[in-house]
């Protein structure tokens, strides 16, 4: 009895349609995250314009990505007059509502925890979107199935350099690629289920994939949310698979000391910089760049001859 | 009389080809601008190619930027090959012709006045082409045709940032849409008549409207060159139009004080190092910089949980 | 006798398959150049997915960069299967390969010798792919095709600063159009070559062609690997094409004295801070960079009406 009700509800599910409350509740979150960037709101009575075109970037960001690694028009999501129209309303009102009233409500934790909620259901919508797009022009090629899935999902992310461009921002030194967020790594791996399930080496129906994973994010996500903890669900498979695969030997141990120190120190001056208040900060940092850069050239300076094989 | 006089005014306008005296023109204001970038001479004699490709990006920007935005070979203004040849003679005359001589003529006031407004003219037909290029493709989607139109029309400035990149320089700190020059507003103000009037909205005849819009940015081209003055014919409608939209109430005046009184200070320092000599420039930039370090500090560090609905 | 030699020879080597073995080469010796960039030894700990993707961009940077010139998914290169597994196995032996063993040996000078004999060999093959895909979709058009076949041999080297962006390095003042490599240039030449010999411009067959261009590569990269010496053989050529085309009168001698030697000063500082060893270069650089500033400070104020001319 309990599994038949647990199939019809995955197909319930997998019928749902996402327009138009998912996706409104995805463009809120997202507008929201970006109004949370450090100098946005600057930005936003700056120029509208940029902050206009970088708030479709936070909502339609994995469409053009997708879009672009498929050769077809990144200008296309433009095309989706209704959803557009829907995320620059939603823009303008957190941007520009009087008195604040739309972010103020939108921010209260528990309409923040729905809505929230709402927009992660959106992303099994986008990976699985993703996946069967790169299927149809990429039969078999698991991995362009993953990349477009990936893609769909956490393109907000992962162009996140590009879009910080737009608002003049720009740091070069992060990357979701060098550090992966939660939502990056979750969708990393939802795209590569639902590759699995596609190309049947998986053998589990898509509706019931799509119910477990929805179900997998949303609740991780009100965790995150609820308990404010950052740790991921997935440290200790991550620590291990590390260490098995990554850290057996290590040539970066072989280092010279003496530029792994200056590293050290530099990490340390970093870190300091970032701790203290505005005052010594800006001379903190200074110096954590000059020795940033003597560790570069003590590195490059000891790469003669006969360091290659060492460095 | 005189309205049939300028019917055929406007029909003889519209039959115009571009080829090859206004393209010629357009080629030649083009590289001159490139010309006279801070340290573009530096690298035209540094290295020819990069200089050749920079101004490959200011004569065929805008076909580029559209062509990537419609998924069409970014490589495809290259095959044009009239086009190419002739803009490379104008680049290797005005960079590298013996004694100077094309560059200070065409510097000279009246064949500079006379060039830039026969490049005006080429605006219209880009601008024309680009939504009408986009209406193929998506019949109905307004906001493509625009975003083509002026991405064709003003591309050179749009991809500016990465035109740069070729010649080693990065200001990421700008761009086009946190700043739009007249060009690039003017060209945007072009897309959407034309979009308008192409999709039936406006009732106008398309010569009619070209005809109206080129004396428009003809004549207003000549009126910045030769007063001077860089006061937009827009900025009583911009200003009334941000008013009424996007500064009703501000969040941003709800920011905490200090970062507020930071920010100006910033600014103020920048000012002052920009109108200063080149003697206390520099050090006056640093403090410029630190200051905006520290009012970013602030924001970021009051950025806590209370704080949330504020910041 | 002899003739009829070389021309088997020439038949042998051009239905060569590069499949498995250059390919192997290829992918051997562009990852060990990956690994000996600063920094990436600490990338290929801290992220080794960001590691993987900057390896993939060495490996296939030429089929990625001709792709979205193009037009054609720049994903395409993950679709063969077979290329990445074998690139992605190079990778990882080369970056944790237990005690190191598999870059030490493939550093080896003998063994590095064959190997970059090797993937020189598939430049060849590169260059001429790019050019045939080309000339399908732009029959007549010289310069797309010479584009495109320089896109796919040196790929890797012009996105270089993107691939750089991957791993949170970004170098604006340097890139491939602004300081050529030398593989860039050989592989420009190539394209230009190959370009020419597909339009029938240039009477020789494509075997004999194909033989004379992987002698010449192969022989030239090894003479670099062992003399060490890095002068291009066609320093001569560039150097007197140079003076007749690009530096015939300069108007940039005819800069302000004072902003010129505010350059050379700089310069001067530049190369200080690059040979001096660690404790002096940070003040250096900032020395440099201050006078940098100062410099284009100059520049710019001079640029007054009056001085439009010369600047």
């Amino acid at each position: 009895m309990e599994l038949l009700y647990l199939d019809e509800l995955s197909h319930g599910l997998a019928n749902l349609s996402m327009f138009p409350y998912f996706d409104m509740a995805h463009y809120i979150v997202s507008v929201m995250a970006l109004r949370e960037q450090p100098g946005a709101l600057e930005v936003s009575r700056a120029s509208p314009l940029a902050c206009w075109f970088s708030s479709m970037l936070y909502c339609f960001g994995g469409a053009v990505l997708s879009g672009i690694m498929l050769a077809e028009p990144p200008v296309a999501p433009l095309s989706n007059g209704t959803g557009v129209l829907l995320a620059s309303i939603v823009w303008y009102l957190i941007f520009y509502c009087p008195k604040d009233v739309v972010y103020s409500s939108a921010a209260l934790l528990p309409l923040r925890l729905v809505l929230s909620g709402m927009k992660e259901v959106t992303r099994t919508w986008k990976v699985l979107g993703g996946v069967t797009q790169a299927r149809q022009k990429y039969k078999d090629s698991l991995l362009v199935m993953i990349a477009i899935g990936w893609a769909r999902g956490a393109g907000g992310g992962l162009i996140s350099n590009f879009e910080q461009l737009v608002r003049g921002v720009w740091k070069p030194e992060t990357n979701e690629l060098l550090k992966m967020s939660y939502p990056t790594k979750i969708t990393l791996i939802g795209a590569v289920l639902f590759t699995l399930q596609q190309t049947h080496y998986l053998p589990v129906q898509k509706h019931h994939l799509m119910l477990v994973y929805t179900i997998f994010i949303v609740v991780n996500k009100s965790r995150i949310m609820l308990t404010g903890s950052s740790s991921s669900p997935f440290a200790t498979i991550e620590s291990v698979l590390y260490k098995t695969l990554f850290a057996g030997h290590s040539p970066y141990s072989a280092l010279t000391g003496e530029a792994k120190e200056a590293c050290i120190n530099n990490d340390n001056a970093k870190r300091e910089a970032k701790e203290n208040g505005s005052s010594r900060s800006p001379s903190a940092a200074v110096e954590g760049r000059s020795s940033s850069l003597r560790a570069k050239e003590e590195s490059t300076s000891s790469d003669t001859k006969d360091s290659k094989k060492i460095n």
